[in-house]
């Protein structure tokens, strides 16, 4: 494929402009924030590189769209894709980024963290023990890219860590890749879940009563995707300790609307959707990698099936 | 060694009475709590298993006591031990608890958690980005059985993790040992420093003025003794910004006085000596691994150098 304009949108366009356009010197760009974005710079364009589609514009002569974000649900689901368009994402240190976020969050629960600012706040002296990683038992949904690197990190420090996805293919540093139709039966025995499911037709509302009602005291993590929760579910698991608590990175609606139930329930952490923030940096860095493929007929890693949706 | 009868003095000693008896058939035992001790059972015992010594008995029957926690100033440090006697310590998962303690901290700091904890209470919705473990340099003081627990742990998910020890001599999973003459001019580029250092002559007030001028908004974690620390001069440096949050588990006085400006600190966090919890469990299974070493004249990892300290 051959790419020479090509057209950057984004509310970080400054600082991509400055770490991109000096690196692919042969190529024309365009960087622009995305309210300033029109008909002619998509006419003008061949490659577009944004985190999401305008539906009020015709794309047809983009040859190829780059998506800032590791999820593209916001250019697949639900919405008809040309499949002569090719879709890449970017990954780069994603999977470091919420395997971090995670461990942080099963740490701090282990640690009794907020036990011990509590008691601090009551200048209390109070002795409990922390539980060890090594005893945990996690779960995580999704073994590709990301759930591979929650199981390398997790691993590495001792944890016995499972997979659920369709196929239940074994991968590397997982104890056991389960599939999704025969896992129920082994989640009573989770001491945490972590989603990390792309938003597709199957995993849309995944976490509904089914799955939190064989949960027992396990605390859950989404950095997949918020619409993967049923949310009346999820509340009602933590109400009746299912789920002891939930650490929720992506939601249905965001920004998460002001009166929703979540922000005041104190068995819930909110996170305004960071734990796989793309930086200017690493998103250039995955662009300009891709593009280099893109220009030597290489094959590329982060190319989306567009029929699977990830 | 010849050891037939053996004292245990514990607040844990009802568990441990349980755990250790039927595992050693062939000896004999007493197990008491603290208030309970008096001269008859130390002049019956020829071994001691205790996580102190009171100094008003004659302990001059015993051939060998085993301290119930890895630390062992409260035997040797500012009192005179009797070359004679073997004193052993228990080590087994310290290094693994303490190498989890600090990460969570360290973590929940890269992680932003207190101010997305604060943004949820204000039901903010603003995205900050977490920094990554890989970016970071940390310090550990001592580089024995924890330090190097610490730099394994740490290293296994892509931390630079430096050691200061008397010796500067390199030990595994350390990127680099540096010795405690030479380190301070490398105290600059530290993130985090980690003290696990035991209670000495030379480890005393350690941590004063001379090593917080030289940092530069960094964590302090001490999981080793409190009495290393010079506390005035902490508060200074959290004042100052040179050290920009610590996280405390060991005190100079313990528990922490309720007057102690430490509790109201809101960059200090603390913690009631938990880092290193000597379980019943692991107790009875490090005493009994020690007990059959010391029958069968085998090699103790676990002996205390009494003149050094540790």
């Amino acid at each position: 494929m051959n790419i020479q304009n090509i057209l950057v949108v984004s509310p970080m366009y400054k600082e991509l402009k400055l770490l991109i356009e000096e690196k692919a010197p042969h190529k024309a760009f365009q960087f622009i924030p995305e309210e300033e974005l029109s008909q002619d710079e998509l006419n003008w364009a061949e490659a577009l590189v944004s985190f999401n589609l305008k539906a009020d514009y015709d794309y047809s002569t983009v040859k190829w769209v780059h998506s800032l974000g590791a999820g593209v649900d916001r250019f697949l689901h639900k919405k008809n894709w040309n499949e002569e368009v090719l879709l890449t994402r970017t990954i780069c240190s994603f999977g470091q980024r919420i395997a971090e976020y995670s461990l942080s969050y099963i740490l701090g629960d282990l640690q009794l963290h907020d036990s011990f600012q509590k008691q601090q706040q009551r200048k209390k002296w109070e002795q409990w023990t922390p539980k060890l990683m090594g005893d945990q038992k996690v779960l995580v949904y999704g073994t590709g890219e990301i759930g591979q690197m929650i199981a390398k990190v997790f691993s590495s420090i001792g944890v016995g860590v499972f997979g659920v996805s369709l196929s239940g293919t074994n991968k590397d540093y997982f104890k056991e890749v389960l599939t999704l139709d025969s896992h129920f039966s082994r989640l009573s025995e989770m001491n945490y879940i972590i989603n990390t499911l792309p938003l597709t037709g199957k995993t849309e509302k995944l976490f509904n009563h089914t799955i939190f009602n064989q949960l027992s005291n396990a605390g859950f993590i989404n950095v997949g995707r918020g619409a993967s929760v049923d949310e009346e579910a999820l509340l009602q698991a933590l109400a009746e300790n299912q789920v002891r608590f939930a650490v929720l990175d992506v939601f249905a609606h965001e920004p998460l609307p002001e009166n929703h139930p979540f922000w005041n329930n104190s068995r819930v952490q909110i996170t305004p959707h960071i734990s796989a923030v793309t930086t200017p940096e690493e998103g250039a860095a995955c662009f300009l990698e891709t593009l280099k493929n893109i220009d030597e007929n290489r094959h590329l890693t982060n190319k989306v099936d567009t029929k699977k949706g990830y």
